[in-house]
C-alpha cells in the first residue's frame, strides 16, 4: 500500500513483541523498526528482518515514523522516556498508573502540544476500554452502580511481590472474581462489596532450597495492602511444574454497570473480555489506536488525548460511508 | 443550573415517554416540550406539567431548543420529518432501518450542513451501542468473527407480523438466543450458524372468537422470512393472560468478537445487555447522546453523524480532567 501507517515501537518487552505480531494483522500498517535502550544486536525482534535502533537514533529518524508506540513500563519508563519522545513523535502507550494519570497526561500535553504532535495516553484494556465501559455506563444509565472485576488472569504486580518474599525462586499471582459477587452485580442489587468479597488471589510458588514454606505462606498472605484484604492461597510447585504450567499470560474481566431508567425498570450493561494473551490483546489494542491517533493528528487535534477522546470509528481502517452502511 | 441543556421531543409514543423519563435522571438537563402531530389536548405527559405543543409550533420555537429528539417510528415519520426538522434543530434520532442507512444520512447531511446543525442519526442499542462494539471488535481483533445475538426479547416487528394474521386478536413474540449458539460463539470456534442455529421465536397468541387455532399456528410459523426460516412456537392464551404477563417491553442481545493476536493466542471480547424496557433504555441513551450532540454542534461539527463520529467522553455530563482523574 503506497499510504500505510508507518508504525515503530520504542521498547521491546512482552507490549512491543505483541505490536510487532500485531501490525502482521493490519494491511494498511507497515513496521519501520524497534528501538531500544539495550545493545540493538542483543535484541531478537519477533518479526524476521524487523530492523532494531538504538533509542539515541529515534531523533534523527522523525521523518520515517507516524506513531511511536511506546511499549516501556508504566512505573520507571514511560514517565522518563514519553515527555521527551511527544516532543518528537506521534505516540500512543499503555500508561497504566491510574492514580498517577492527570500527572502524566500534564507531562505529555505541553511537548505534544509545543510541536504540534499527538499523544494519545493510557491506551489497553484498563486503562483503556474498561476505561470506555465505565464512563459510557454511567452516562447511558446516571441512577446507577459501575463494578470492575478483574480476572481470570495473572497479575504481574502482584506476581513480582510474590517474587520478592525471601525463600520464593519462583511464583505467580492469578486474581479470580468471587463468582457470588458477580452474580449479585449482574443480578442488579448495587451491592456494596469489600475487596474481600469481590476477588480472591491464587499463588503458585517455587521455594528456593532450604526456604520455610509456612513463613513464605504467611509473608505472602499478610503482605499489606497485596494480599492482606484477600482470601489467599500458596501452593507450592516445582520448578519444572511452573515453566510447564505458568508461562502464559492469561487475563480478562468484565465492567458491569447496573442501574433504574425509572423506579421499576431495571437494565444491565455488561462488557466482558476473555483473554489468552494480556501483553498479545493489548498490543492489539494500540495498533487499533496508532490508526486513531494518525488520524487525529492529520485532522489537527494536537496534545495529549485519552480513549474518552476518540470517535469509535477511526479504529477502524474502513471509512466512514462503510462503516455506515456495513456495521450500523 | 443556568446553562442547562434544552430538550425536547418530536412525537409522543413509548420512546418519547421514556425520554421525558430519562431527562430527570441527568440535571444538567431541561425538558421544554413535546411536539405531536395530533391534537395537543389529547396527549397526556409522563411529566407532570410539561408542554404539550402542535409539530406545527416548532419552526417558531427554533430559539427555546437545543436539541430536539426525533422520537418517531423509523419506518414511517423520521423519512418524513427528520430531514425537515434537520435544517432547524440539531436532533438525535434511534432510525433503525439498517438498510436503508445510507439514505436516511445523506437526507439529513445535506439540511444540517446548509442551516449549521448537527443531526446525531441511528442512536439507541442497536443501532447504536451494539453498532460501535461491532466496529471496536473487528478493529481491535482483525482476525477475527463478530456475531450478534438479540433477546430474550420482545420485538416490535414480529409482535406485528404476528397481529396481521386473520384470527389473531392479539399477539406478541419473543426472540430468544439459542444458548448452544452463543457457547460455541464464545468458545472462540467461529462458527457459520444459520438464523434456525441462533435464534428460537416463541409467540403468545389471543385468538379471535370462532378463529381455528391450527391454521393460525401454520400461518404464523411458516410466514416467509419473519418465521420460516427459525424454529417458531405458538402459545394460545386468554386476553386477561395477554394482559396481566405480557405488557412489559423486555430485550437485550450480546455483541460478540473472537479472534487470534496470534496463531495460539484467542481473545474473546463481548459486549451484553439485559434491559427490563427497552424503550425506556433506548431514550436514556438518546438523551446521553443528545448531551453529545450538543457539545459537537457548540465544537462547529456540522451535519449528520453517527455513534461513531461521537467521542466517548462528550456522553457524560463531567468535564475531560475529571474523567481522566476518577474514571480512566
Ligand atoms: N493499559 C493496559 O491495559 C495494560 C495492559 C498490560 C500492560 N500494560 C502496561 O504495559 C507496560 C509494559 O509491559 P510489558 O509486559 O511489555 O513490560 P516488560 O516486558 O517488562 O518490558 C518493559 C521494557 O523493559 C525492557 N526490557 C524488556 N525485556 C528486557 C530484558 N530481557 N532485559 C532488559 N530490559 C528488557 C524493554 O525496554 P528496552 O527495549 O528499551 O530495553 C521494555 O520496553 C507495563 O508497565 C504496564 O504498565 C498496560
Ligand atoms: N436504535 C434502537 O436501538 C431502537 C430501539 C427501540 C426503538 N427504536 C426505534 O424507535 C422508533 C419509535 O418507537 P416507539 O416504540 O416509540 O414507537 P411508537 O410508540 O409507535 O411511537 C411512534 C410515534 O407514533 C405516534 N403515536 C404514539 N402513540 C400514539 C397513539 N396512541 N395514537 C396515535 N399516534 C401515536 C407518536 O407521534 P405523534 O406524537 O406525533 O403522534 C410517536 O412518535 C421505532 O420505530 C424504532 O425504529 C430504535
Amino acid at each position: 500500500m503506497a499510504d500505510q501507517i508507518r508504525i515503530a515501537i520504542a521498547g521491546h518487552g512482552n507490549l512491543g513483541r505483541g505490536v510487532e505480531t500485531a501490525i502482521q494483522k493490519n494491511p494498511d500498517m507497515r513496521f519501520v523498526g524497534i528501538y531500544t535502550r539495550r545493545a540493538p544486536e542483543s535484541v531478537i525482534p519477533s518479526l524476521a528482518g524487523a530492523p532494531v535502533f538504538s533509542m539515541a537514533e529515534l531523533p534523527g529518524h522523525a521523518g520515517r515514523i507516524d506513531v511511536l508506540i511506546l511499549c516501556g513500563g508504566s512505573k520507571e519508563d514511560l514517565p522518563e522516556q514519553g515527555p521527551r519522545l511527544a516532543a518528537l513523535f506521534n505516540t500512543v502507550d499503555s500508561f497504566d498508573t491510574h492514580a498517577r494519570i492527570p500527572e502524566y497526561f500534564a507531562s505529555m500535553d505541553a511537548p505534544a502540544l509545543a510541536n504540534e504532535r499527538t499523544a494519545l495516553i493510557s491506551v489497553g484494556w484498563d486503562p483503556g476500554l474498561f476505561s470506555i465501559n465505565r464512563v459510557m455506563g454511567e452516562a447511558l444509565l446516571p441512577d446507577g452502580a459501575t463494578h470492575t472485576f478483574w480476572g481470570d488472569g495473572l497479575s504481574q504486580g502482584h506476581s513480582d511481590a510474590v517474587r520478592r518474599v525471601p525463600g520464593v525462586a519462583a511464583g505467580v499471582q492469578y486474581t479470580r472474581p468471587v463468582p457470588e459477587a458477580v452474580d449479585l452485580v449482574r443480578g442488579a442489587s448495587r451491592p456494596v462489596l469489600t475487596p474481600r468479597q469481590s476477588h480472591r488471589r491464587d499463588c503458585f510458588v517455587v521455594l528456593e532450597d532450604g526456604a520455610d514454606a509456612e513463613a513464605v505462606r504467611q509473608a505472602i498472605v499478610t503482605m499489606p495492602h497485596y494480599f492482606d484484604q484477600y482470601d489467599t492461597t500458596v501452593t507450592f510447585i516445582s520448578a519444572e511444574e511452573m515453566e510447564n504450567s505458568h508461562r502464559a499470560m492469561p487475563h480478562g474481566g468484565f465492567v458491569i454497570r447496573s442501574g433504574n431508567t425509572s423506579s421499576t425498570q431495571t437494565q444491565v450493561v455488561e462488557y466482558s473480555l476473555k483473554l489468552d494473551s494480556n501483553p498479545e490483546f493489548t498490543a492489539s489494542v494500540l495498533v487499533a489506536y496508532a490508526r486513531a491517533t494518525h488520524r487525529l493528528h492529520l485532522s489537527g487535534q494536537y496534545g495529549a488525548k485519552t480513549v474518552f477522546d476518540v470517535p469509535p470509528g477511526l479504529l477502524s481502517p474502513k471509512s466512514a460511508a462503510q462503516l455506515r452502511a456495513e456495521q450500523l
